[in-house]
């Protein structure tokens, strides 16, 4: 098929607003935290994008989408981009090659800008650089190709939009990973000392990534088309809705209606329609949406107060659980008319799409899980990843970077 | 007709840019208003998103766009999105219905996010929850269905590019009514101490609005097409005369050109223009912009100095009068070059126009003047909807939410 | 040919984008600077986007693009737009004459913000005002002729596909010109008392300015199609290099990963590709912007702690340098896969590129430096254009605008 201008405006665009986003996910991880570390993951989560892009471009498209023999793992065929041109890919046929590389460049560099949650306050900079370019390698490459590349799990049927799997469930459950590797931050659990320092962040952030994912989700229709407007629909409403619920939850737990737990809110059921997006129709994504920011606030209560994890920015709820939420949504909630009848969900009167969904959830996080463990447990060997307890206490910005974050006066 | 990807990619883009807007506004409110009630508007702008949203979702829409039979609101046929689908509407015949059901949500929910700037700093949250709701019932969907849905205004004759009236003159009349009905805020007037807090703000925010009005104004055109590239045109233009004028009359008056002042007067020129802008030429764009600048200026002096209502981020000025000029230039400035010889301004020869846009301004002032005016009434009769004087005096952020904006130290 | 519904709507959105980097600009700037002067930094970037499009308006686009007797400059032909319709022009077929316009309206207003880096910190606001509408006519205006609106350079065969040469060589000298003009400000060099305020403001500004740069790279194809494709991926794979070489760079010599060093690294990358984006391929891309980072690095040096010039915030050595290797990068790596054969870089076999590439570098970057400091040198025979030594002292937020930035007790 020709290039068509408008799919190819679209795909632009959508790239560059998950660019965006990877911006969003830096300003909502600085808010979250103290002062002392705001430029210590404002620079961790930049260099997602940049190391992230490049080692797209060395190695990490080919994994994920270059030809495999038993699909699992691409070979080095698309390697430096080689067989890569201003031609359309079979992929997506009305938009030159070299764009898709780069929209699907992005989603790689946000996967792992996720992670940084989970460590955050704690990590030394040099360590997760080196992390950024093995994670994916390792993880982000062979799920993306299972998944994405056509691989083990897509022909037995597993279909994830926009990366409820690859992305939020992956990037979850290796952010509690990290988060158990580096064990937790001193004064952990003390809420006095460790509350996030800039709120309004937090909401340029949920703006942002509110704004990007219409990008995120509509754009992986990979064309400008009715599965895209679908798409984009329900994103909006799940936003919409997993804020109100979050809100709510949080509200009649702690009395007052939090602000900080808002802003996360409409992540919440971002993330979790993710993977649905371009299958459902609209009220679907109302659903998913609303049980999204309960399953998000449940899941911080678990891991954070009960079990005591210290995933800084709370990544294996809003993301992790969040992702297996809206994954299995797939398996309900698919509509032929949106689907044109290629899948059917629950609601619809099949469950075929069940046992894969569950299986390609669980697999993805199992596998992110334990190679993330593995990655950081050896990198710990050669270096140590964390900061000594004085320099924690002193602040990432000033020991690590020698800098401050604000000079106000 | 057939879906156009451009169009669709065209309008899927202002959608997100219209609820990029959405943060806009929050971050301008946020920088004009004390760092204590910082995170309260900010949460209160957010919310406009998260229940507006849900709200068009329900019945928003339906009141609005759905036919009706004597114009005055539509029936309850498209409520929970019942027949909307991803065929395109009568609306816009080349995009899918759902994308129009979203832009026109993005519309609805940034018009009560407006009104937030008039009871900045001193309504509870709770109440303002309920007021999104039923203003977006009672007020906004009667206007939208006079004038965009076929209704008795629209059939009049009276024509609103992106709002002028149904966003701006609704909103800025709203904003007027609540700030009567709450009263002033505790120490108004003492420049001192009412002083806005981040000055940087209030440039974020001009320049996201500036850039969201491009889809804001351009994506009504509901296609990409000369008649939003004409849009498009005469926005920047009357953003930059707006900018420009209102810095000078601030200037002439206060001796030194304030920046805080500077950042408003862009939106004044992008008010202004909105119900003009696909319907003009570009030089008509700098005389709207340039007129509202002063305009803008003038009425800040006399609502806020002159009779002390306390609309505490102005917009009765910015968008309300703002909003009524520009709808009185449609009727100046339409020109045949642009609509086709749909409409003919007074400037090319035709006085057609000026009647039926006097008679829409003024119904709809009135209309969504009056009727906040009530509903603020009567929630109070049910729950106080102000803060009591020491909660005002510590602070939304505290009071309300139990948070604080800046945790610097 | 007709308006193409793709071209038009990725059009734009680039011209919304190349907008929001003006903003990006202002946010760079405000946080290389103290807070004392952040309000002053930011009103002068806004105002180039007022004043700048109203010169555009009146004079600019006129000057540029108008059909010239010998290639110096455009005559009054489109003044005030005339002669400027929804029709398209020769310059961009598939989009009306209105939008290529103000696409190129924001590429000259971002021009002009560019410069305000070298005289932050001690200009007044007045000549500020005065200089942006003299510098778009007098450097801007013919510069722009010369090499894209078919004047004397494009005749001889110089190439520059975003801006290279008319934007950051021409901004990045006059800034350098500036600098000189002005002198240094009060304590420069002590690093304790001159550090940057705000940090996290400088990633949002990468962030909105690495998003935005697709609308300027890619926007400059003036279509949707393999150009602006191409454009964008060695855009994005030359951001990301050039971050993490200036990274590099700067961690070897300091001893510590800078944030805000890193930070800028990206805009090296980013400006370096800017006039070869559309002619190469990825690899180039990413060649272009790692030696881009080693570029502005060393020129910081040399022109900061070597030769003791002011540019306050390194437009000279992030614009002007870059802009000067990536000019030359497309004497080098112009691929015929991207251009279809018409233009060959050496990388190619042909040479043919670098004497008119070298030559419209070093009359671009001598005319504007010279004028510029012309220009400046006249204004300050007129009226100081430097604030006095307490002023400077006391910061331009107070002095010249009477308002602080931040008011956060």
């Amino acid at each position: 098929m020709a290039i068509d201008t408008g799919d190819t405006a679209w795909m632009i665009l959508s790239t560059a607003m998950v660019f965006l986003m990877i911006g969003g996910v830096g300003f909502l991880e600085a808010g979250l935290i103290r002062a002392k570390n705001a430029l210590g993951i404002l620079m961790k989560v930049y260099q997602t994008a940049t190391i992230g892009l490049i080692a797209w471009f060395i190695i990490g498209f080919s994994l994920a989408f270059a030809p495999s023999e038993h699909g699992w793992i691409g070979t080095f065929d698309y390697a430096f981009m080689r067989g890569v041109t201003l031609e359309p890919m079979d992929y997506a046929p009305t938009i030159p090659g070299y764009l898709f590389f780069l929209f699907q460049g992005m989603f790689a560099a946000i996967t792992v800008a996720l992670i940084s949650g989970g460590i955050a306050e704690r990590m030394r900079f040099g360590p997760w650089l080196v992390f950024i370019f093995i994670w994916m390698i390792f993880v982000y490459g062979p799920v993306a190709h299972w998944i994405w590349g056509g691989g083990w799990l897509a022909q037995m049927g597993a279909r994830d939009w926009a990366g409820g799997i690859v992305i939020h469930v992956a990037a979850g459950f290796s952010s509690l990973a990290g988060a158990l590797a580096l064990g937790r931050r001193l004064g952990f659990g003390k809420a006095e000392t460790m509350a996030q320092h800039n709120v309004p962040y937090q909401f340029l952030a949920a703006f942002l990534l509110w704004f990007g994912w219409n990008g995120f989700n509509g754009g992986s229709a990979l064309a400008s088309n009715e599965a895209a407007v679908a798409a984009i629909v329900s994103t909006n409403l799940a936003a919409a809705a997993g804020a109100i619920t979050t809100l709510l939850a949080g509200w009649a737990k702690s009395k007052k209606p939090s602000t900080s737990l808002a802003a996360n809110g409409c992540i919440a059921g971002l993330a979790a329609v993710t993977p649905a997006a371009g299958f459902i129709e609209a009220w679907a994504g109302v659903v998913i949406g609303a049980v999204a920011g309960v399953v998000f606030y449940g899941f911080v209560l678990l891991f954070k107060e009960k079990l005591r994890v210290d995933d800084a920015c709370d990544v294996i709820a809003i993301h992790g659980m969040t992702g297996v939420w809206g994954s299995m949504g797939v398996a309900l909630f698919a509509s032929p008319m949106v689907t044109g009848g290629a899948l059917v969900g629950v609601a619809y009167g099949s469950a075929e799409l069940v046992g894969v969904q569950a299986l390609a959830i669980v697999v993805t996080a199992a596998f992110a899980f334990t190679l993330t463990y593995i990655i950081m447990q050896i990198m710990n060997k050669v270096t140590p990843i964390r900061l000594k307890p004085q320099e924690e206490e002193a602040g990432e910005d000033v020991v690590l970077h020698g800098e401050k974050a604000y000079l106000t006066v």
